[in-house]
């Protein structure tokens, strides 16, 4: 038995994520930042909002006129006048009184509560009818009650959302420093590995890693650039690489599973300066014999061949270095799993963690994951798969009807 | 008791999605086709892979030859000759013999598995011992196996993820037919409204909705097209919406949650040609004020003008509505939630549908929902917010350590 690795676990790979840098950063627009990663804590430079303001089409008044009020025993107010939106209302709310303002208008003084103009009626031109009454503060959103002057809004290392657009608008920021999209090269590799321009012939196959690796690194929110095919050639395969390092964030080589790519990628790594081979092989299936160097302070990853095997190792192993590059302060987002219970029994082997692509089927009110069991080559079940289960190291294998956690992908 | 709408349910309004049309379809380079929806059916052209290929480093054998093989009792078998990777191996492997492969390589004429070679020991430059017996097929991938010539490997209307962009390389696309992205103008409106450049007056608050609903555009998969603030005016909002309609798939208004912005609202749309107003009102909390007219056969909403609802709106009803408009055959994925327990009670009204902003807590190995319940004027909750859950129209509301199911925003 030959042993070609020197296999570790899951946690002593992630136990190089700091061992990289985040990239540098630039300016946006607000407009441009979601999905990008904020490189600056933002602080809200006045209250949100800065005034109170009703939450409802209604009235405005002192609460306690309306106390007891009741469908059998309306209130009686008068109608003193009408807030304008967008400017600040030139009258007083006494006892007794109510003045007609919208959602959002602001509240005058004297106001505390804002009657719905559901729960009014209009008995003539200066009075209403209130049929419920409400509580100081209802329907009305105080000065910096959504957040106060002064307070720090949204920390650095934060992915930006819809929500956070929205928020960086709302504290008046017409752009944000974020992190540059890390540039991430890819290259295939291997003699039998043609472009897909190409027929091919007996023997040979279409570049598809270049392809679903490039598509996970933009579903990361990443800048791809893949390189296409370099052959397995030391000298082709070290200039490749050296360019690569040179003009991008981190290198992606696919491919040689074999033998002998293998060795050239460990051979190219250890002719680079300032390279540290990390990781040679991992303790998982599929994707075992998967390489992390850091050239330069760069990750440079060597995947499986195997279609199956590249994309599995992306999603678990290479995309919390992506996010460790990006800036962002959640390595692990997304790792929470979707509930359904296994469709069958699913062998598995003690001492390594096994990830299991799975179609999920909706069975009436029940999520049932069934088990795309084909070879780690075949395409056809990471193109059916909704997601990926994880059996760990400990477990020989789960048994159908089994509660299990789908991680989409 | 005034009644402003007349509400329909959730189900209702998805009735209308096939009111609307898919809008023209493009040719993008493959590298260009992850996150869009596919509008053509793609066909392998030829058996993938196109030859029978090892998926191990090993030796090409007749699995018979090495059938009762053990550790203790090896087979011995003759080695031939090499196959190179990438050519048609010129060799032919009898009984008893075998032929060096690595991962990839094309079978050999007479070899119907292969022996991994972790599993075989080298005796002399001609001979190794087999400790393993392997069957007929054995770490190999079948020609035709991952798809045979002529399958349908991808339907139009499925959206591109990284699986499906490296399949459309494996059966030699260099480019697909997608539905063009389709570009969605944002309007906000409401007097009170001021642009994020400016310093809110009393009375006024910044435009949130025009970059949080353009986030959520964009992370749809769409182009937004924000269009800043319009005055609630009728002339200036009917040319707003005239343009916008000319120029682009949708059309989205927020603010006018006001009596006055919504009669607006409706005005402007009535006083277009060919249009008609499908909804006005849905029971849903919040979100109850939603519009969506059909104006010349493309989609108009009005949302409500708080900034949560209209983001829980987008999520839950508009979000169907692009997803038709851009082609996609599933119109309700990601629906499927994260499970976890409720932290506390929470109340609900019969009779419509409530969306309760949810943060999750890790709790030892529990995973926790810890409801939200600021007014939907407040973007705290919604930046704080990982998901939603949906308390349905029939339950009144939901205990303490209930399970819930979130669905993430």
């Amino acid at each position: 038995m030959q042993d070609f690795f020197k296999v570790v676990d899951i946690r002593t790979v992630y136990g190089h994520l700091q061992a990289f840098t985040p990239v540098d950063t630039e300016v946006v627009a607000t407009h441009q930042a979601t999905g990008r990663v904020l490189a600056e804590a933002i602080d809200a430079t006045e209250d949100l909002p800065g005034f109170s303001r009703s939450t409802m089409d209604g009235y405005a008044v002192r609460a306690a006129s309306s106390f007891g009020s009741s469908e059998a025993n309306p209130a009686y107010l008068m109608v003193t006048g009408s807030v304008t939106m967008g400017a600040v209302p030139d009258i007083t709310v006494g006892p007794g009184e109510a003045v007609r303002i919208a959602t959002g208008g602001m509240l005058p003084a004297g106001a505390d509560a804002v009657v719905m103009v559901e729960h009014t009626e209009e008995v003539d031109a200066d009075t209403i009818e209130v049929y419920k009454s409400v509580a100081p503060g209802q329907h009305v959103i105080l000065a910096g009650e959504d957040y106060p002057e002064g307070a720090t809004v949204l920390q650095a290392g934060r992915k930006i959302r819809a929500a956070e657009t929205g928020l960086l608008a709302a504290v008046g920021r017409e752009s944000a420093t974020v992190y540059r999209q890390p540039l991430i090269t890819i290259i295939s590799t291997g003699d039998e590995v043609i472009p897909t321009a190409q027929v091919p012939g007996p023997g040979q196959i279409r570049d598809i890693n270049s392809y679903s690796l490039a598509g996970m690194v933009a579903e990361a929110g990443c800048r791809p650039r893949p390189l296409g095919i370099v052959r397995d050639n030391f000298e082709d395969l070290r200039q490749a690489c050296r360019d690569a390092l040179a003009q991008s964030d981190m290198v992606i080589l696919s491919g040689g599973s074999s033998v002998g790519t293998r060795d050239f990628t460990i051979q190219v790594i250890n002719s680079l300066p300032d390279s540290e081979l990390l990781v040679h092989g991992i303790s998982i299936s599929p994707g075992k014999p998967t390489i992390l160097a850091s050239v330069g302070g760069k990750p440079v990853w060597g995947l499986p061949g195997h279609v199956v095997s590249a994309m599995v190792v992306f999603e678990k192993i290479v995309k919390p270095f992506i996010n460790r590059i990006h800036g962002r302060a959640d390595l692990f987002p997304g790792s929470r799993g979707i509930p359904a219970r296994l469709t069958r029994n699913v062998p598995s082997a003690q001492g390594r963690v096994d990830f299991i692509r799975v179609r999920l089927i909706q069975d009436n009110d029940k999520l049932k994951a069934e088990p795309l069991l084909g070879k780690s080559g075949l395409i056809n079940t990471m193109v059916q798969a909704d997601g990926l289960i994880e059996i760990d190291s400990d477990t020989e294998g789960l048994d159908k009807d089994i509660p299990v956690s789908v991680i989409p992908i």
